[in-house]
């Protein structure tokens, strides 16, 4: 096997803080479907959403070594935080393809607003960081961003309050200066909120879009793939691991989440000691 | 000045998985106003209550570590958690006095309790270890424990929901078997919960005893420090820094918060990076 085909078959690495990055990773199984994949979630030490640029950048360097020894051909960072704070760093730092979730989402509202008023929802950290309205400004110089940092929608998610009274109380109070401000796009810019879309949807009502940014990322990094001369030409054979999952902790609760998300079946997750990269 | 007398000068360690130990910390400045204390904690990697029993470890095991190196006289694990999971391990690899809050707060329940029926709330891991079962179990096998996880109310304290219609509903939910079970005694299990406790009390009403496992604590390392001749025996002179206070991340964060618990004014937290010790 040559060196190029060799390549050419090496999985795509995926990572998030905990088990949310696995939206976007269902994604890139729909749409990539020939792709071997390569997991890792940071469950030891979740969530990054409330946390330093400094923290966040440390370990998502950490978790990029660790998918280098995985022999991935591209990277998907498939979590907000670590996009806002880390991208930019990681970039100087790998020689492959890296792939983030905030530009995808933020052009795919753009493509979508009527009037130019775009919200986002999203953990403290990405708000806090602008990036969002950045990006968007910086592609449509017109446009009037609003971010609403909403931390406790994570812990409802992962208690599995999807639809529930608590989370939709908990959703009027961070979404109404929202709608109040008149925006008809809202960007669900944590990989976690795809999960209330249906409660985040019935606050909003039907005349906001709600973008989620795991769809144009995984649109990106196909073209991304394709432009480099990376893509699997072909399904892996029978007898090939085509998704492999590793985290930091707690194996069993990952497995668990995963199995509620992704129709594929996780045979199993690894526990790695990420400190250690 | 001999090695003795810089014993007793040395300052208790206390630590945490991030802001809530400081309800135990402000329980010693209390009862022991004579000692200074260092306090870390661990916000680059909190929470712990829904780790596993070999992080928990591993991350406590670090922590005492460094708390080594301040040259304290003794610990506190001012952490359900880590208490439930680390403690047993933590006693036999360091040779000074360490208290963690189950015991204590385990005994005070058993003092309080009529009818020997005995609730615990507290996080996943500290439930799942049945730890506070076996130590009221071992001191009073008639007694009836039972634990209930409250996963969300670390984040709702942490938003400042103290006293909010959601952390009430949230709240009616976790304590509606306790209540049904007929429990006079309800121990706070997590180091977070005596900031709702207004809330959780007037759920359980005004015949359940609530335990806050922090007096009880204090009063146990007061024991054993004069039991070892390690008390302080004055209070440290003008110009000595009293309490001193180290975080793994978001240092500002942790101020904020810590001046919301304590009377005392944080001067400043330090942040160490922890995965080095």
């Amino acid at each position: 096997m040559s060196g190029e085909e060799e390549l050419h078959n090496s999985p795509i690495g995926v990572f998030d803080s905990g088990v949310g990055g696995l939206t976007v990773a269902r994604e890139i199984m729909r749409q990539l479907p020939n792709e071997r994949i390569v997991y890792f979630g940071d469950t030891a030490r979740v969530p990054y959403g409330n946390k330093s640029k400094e923290t966040v950048t440390k370990f998502s360097r950490q978790i990029v070594r660790f998918l280098q020894t995985q022999q991935v051909k591209a990277i998907v960072v498939a979590c907000n935080t670590a996009s806002a704070y880390a991208l930019d760093e990681l970039e100087k730092e790998v020689d492959i393809p890296i792939v983030g979730v905030v530009k995808p989402g933020a052009r795919a509202a753009i493509s979508a607003t009527q009037n130019g008023k775009i919200g986002v929802v999203a953990t403290e950290a990405t708000i806090s960081s602008g990036i969002y309205n950045r990006y968007i400004q910086e592609n449509n110089p017109g446009a009037q961003v609003l971010g609403k940092a909403c931390p406790l929608f994570v812990p409802l998610v992962e208690e599995g309050l999807w639809e529930d009274p608590v989370t939709e109380e908990i959703a009027r109070r961070y979404l109404t200066e929202l709608i109040d401000v008149g925006i008809d796009t809202l960007i669900l810019g944590c990989t976690h909120y795809p999960m209330i879309r249906s409660t985040v949807g019935k606050i909003m009502g039907d005349q906001v879009t709600l973008v989620n940014p795991a769809y144009e990322t995984a649109r990106e990094l196909k073209g991304l793939l394709r432009e480099k001369g990376l893509e699997s030409e072909h399904r892996p054979g029978l007898g090939t691991e085509l998704y492999r999952f590793f985290v930091s902790d707690a194996a069993d609760k990952f497995q668990k989440f995963a199995n509620s998300i992704l129709t594929y079946g996780i045979l199993s997750a690894k526990v790695i000691n990420i400190e250690e990269y």
